[in-house]
């Protein structure tokens, strides 16, 4: 076993502790509520960074920093890796879901639960345990690295793509590593080749001025919840495509080769389906549950609002509905485009009587990976090297939208090498991330500094 | 001016501090938090009638109590008189609308804000002050007076029609009193001869065993929120028309001559477009504003909710999503019967991938008034002796369950005379009631005694 491998055999428990930690700041960057907890996190990365002999930075963006952490001792003859992650989470709500507390990290089962722990907190960690490895004791990497952690991940990345302009000669780099992604399943490791994009949106469906009697009013007036069910309704048609005119004209029709591909992977439906805990699975007519979830573009409702929500009945008819929708968008769609088709046929879709706004929340491109090239190739040798066996080439039906800007901004190839499991709750209540997949990441990542050196 | 009359102009100012009093009471009956508000209110209430020579009773229900006072002073050779009211109230969300807080009652321009200003404890409290005004000073009444006062309207009386049962005799009387009703317009005294029905109810999509990451699963999982708009947006048909199959078979078709009545009534469809505050009013198609509300059957979506509902951006695919639906029923539509037809219809549009539960949360039957009879004419009189005119007929969107049943168990007939204003915000924040009609109701009530009498 190498040095730096050895390293992480004896300092695991270390580094799952100090993940902890991490794990315990309540860094949801959606709340202002939670800002201070935000910087926290930063402040608690930028720390650790240091102490293992980076050169850290706390970069101030309109609104949660990003840690910009660096090491080129390796010479400008050596490789430059730039590291990407995020410290910031998603919101941990319906907290009554959780079954120990979102942000008090518990392990059963051998398996880490908290917000956060795989998404991407537990993940980006695993890189600063690698670099541990090598740096520890006197030790130096074979390459230059250059970290950097936002904390606007999951509120859609507003000031990323201004901060790697602004400092795109110190991200310059040979090629760009990320681990936001999953294995598609256990013991089988996985580079992810294509990524969905996003276009989400939230609809406010106005009628009267104030909530009405809907006994007094009801008939007469428009009410604002139906005219806002219709209107979501009318998004599909009967085949489960998405109805907006004009939607499909920029999708991507993979090739046979590819939909054989992904046709062989091992992929259990029912288990699949067993896993969701849904009767039946269904989507867009012609494709397979794989292809609807990588390759094809779907349109989601992520929160509805109207009225009376609690308990027992209330006979209001209200006065406003609200609506959060999102579209997972696949190449070559625009999700510029996709805003204004989205725009255009709910408002010929609106009925009298009601007024209809429509907020943009976030966007990002889908992506597909160039997989020529040598930085693919050293990859695809750290992940047999730690694992034993080669990896597949999956989709993956979430977005990471700054994937498409750093090739765009910096020139430079996205690895996307994550070490999530399914059924692993990311954006849901009890997420988890399994201490072995924790400990083989670590372990991939510090085989994969060698390989890029190589 | 009677003697009453002159009482009710000297006595005005200690009726509306009374009134305040009441008002103060947050007898939120839907709510569990509330039960000891909701008993203050009873309680209240009970030692009012006491003081001014009633024998009072609170009874017992398996939730909040009846209040049950007797004044039978009048002898058995005089009619007597059931006035029902209730105490209870809607609950005020959302609060940040409110001017003032829901239960401080304020005058403001010649009203009184508070939850239950006009719904239904300033209407109840006119019959407290009318009876205060014959018994006060060692008066008398020249009628029997029953008053029963319950404390769960706004929950669909649950344990009414038990009480009446149980207190049949107790109860037996000449006619049923109840002011939980409007005025046409300002100035315009009104008999409600016609109600709705209601049937309500809570509508539970599930889909898959907890949130899901939109992104993740988003195209091969059937989203409950999209699966409950499309199942709701299927409850009408483009003319605006219930689609349940069956739904039309028992609406009673009116006669022309009561459409030529209705439409002799001066209503200015922009002015009341204007109060509520819409860009346009929209109803099934071939009918009247006013038709589509007291004569046509009606279906809304009182609540929404699912999924993320906070500030921002959340990729969730939500395991569930629920709706609160009611109809609101025409003679002679039965509410058992429209929720059969809509458990039918759900059933048949619910997409396989979800799970449908419905919940029944109440019903009441639709009813009209037999106009025929001296206590009719009695109503007729007082009001025309109060206001100066004679009252017009009108039918009311809202429903009051009980009506029907006091018919049919009593064997009586119900006056239906109310004083709320057009846009008193009943079941709304803001509610109001006009200080002028609380005292024109006061004075009615007690013109209705003597006619009564007679």
């Amino acid at each position: 076993m190498s040095a730096p491998q050895t390293f992480i055999d004896r300092e695991l428990p270390r580094f799952q502790g100090e993940l902890f930690e991490l794990l315990r700041i309540p860094s949801v960057s959606a709340r202002s509520e939670h800002d201070s907890d935000t910087r926290q996190a930063a402040e608690w990365l930028a720390r650790r960074l240091r102490s293992i002999g980076f050169e850290v930075e706390i970069v101030e963006t309109p609104r949660h920093p990003v840690v910009l952490a660096e090491w080129r001792g390796a010479g400008s003859g050596a490789p430059t890796v730039l590291i990407y992650g995020h410290y910031d989470v998603q919101p941990p709500e319906p907290l009554d879901l959780w079954t120990t507390p979102p942000f008090e990290p518990t392990m059963r089962d051998g398996r880490i639960f908290a917000r956060g722990a795989v998404d991407d907190k537990g993940q980006l960690y695993m890189h600063v345990a690698a670099l541990d490895a090598y740096l520890a004791e006197g030790g130096k990497l074979p390459i230059n690295v250059v970290l950097i952690a936002e904390g606007e991940e999951e509120i859609g990345s507003p000031n990323l793509v201004p901060f790697v302009e602004r400092f795109r000669d110190r991200l310059a780099c040979d090629v760009v590593l990320i681990s936001d992604t999953g294995m598609f399943a256990p013991g089988l490791p996985t580079i992810v080749n294509a990524l969905r994009g996003l276009a989400y949106f939230e609809v406010q469906v106005e009628g009267p001025g104030g909530d009405l009697h809907s006994g007094t009013y009801g008939g007469a007036v428009v009410n604002p919840a139906m005219a806002l069910a219709r209107i979501l309704a009318s998004l599909h048609d009967e085949n489960r495509r998405i109805a907006l005119p004009g939607f499909y004209d920029d999708v991507h029709e993979w090739s046979p080769a590819d939909r054989a591909a992904i046709k062989q992977l091992p992929f259990d439906e029912r288990e699949f389906q067993h896993q969701v805990g849904v009767p039946a699975l269904d989507g867009e007519a012609g494709f397979s549950t794989l292809e609807r979830l990588w390759i094809r573009p779907t349109c989601e409702v992520n929160g509805l609002l109207s009225g009376y929500t609690g308990q027992g009945a209330k006979t209001v008819l209200p006065a406003r509905a609200m609506a959060k929708v999102s579209f997972r968008l696949v190449p070559d769609q625009d999700p510029v485009r996709v805003a204004r088709l989205f725009r255009e046929h709910v408002a010929s879709v609106t009925p009298a009587g009601v007024k209809v706004t429509i907020e943009e929340l976030h966007g990002g491109r889908p992506w597909r990976a160039s997989t020529e090239g040598r930085h693919y190739q050293a990859a695809v040798r750290a992940l047999e090297r730690t694992f034993g066996r080669p990896p597949v080439f999956t989709g993956e039906g979430g977005s990471i939208p700054i994937v498409g800007d750093f090739e765009r901004i910096l020139g430079a190839p996205v690895l996307l090498v994550g070490f999530a499991l399914p059924g692993c709750n990311m954006h849901a209540p009890n997420e988890w991330f399994a201490l072995e997949s924790f400990e083989m990441g670590t372990r991939t990542i510090a085989n994969l500094f060698d390989e890029l050196a190589g």
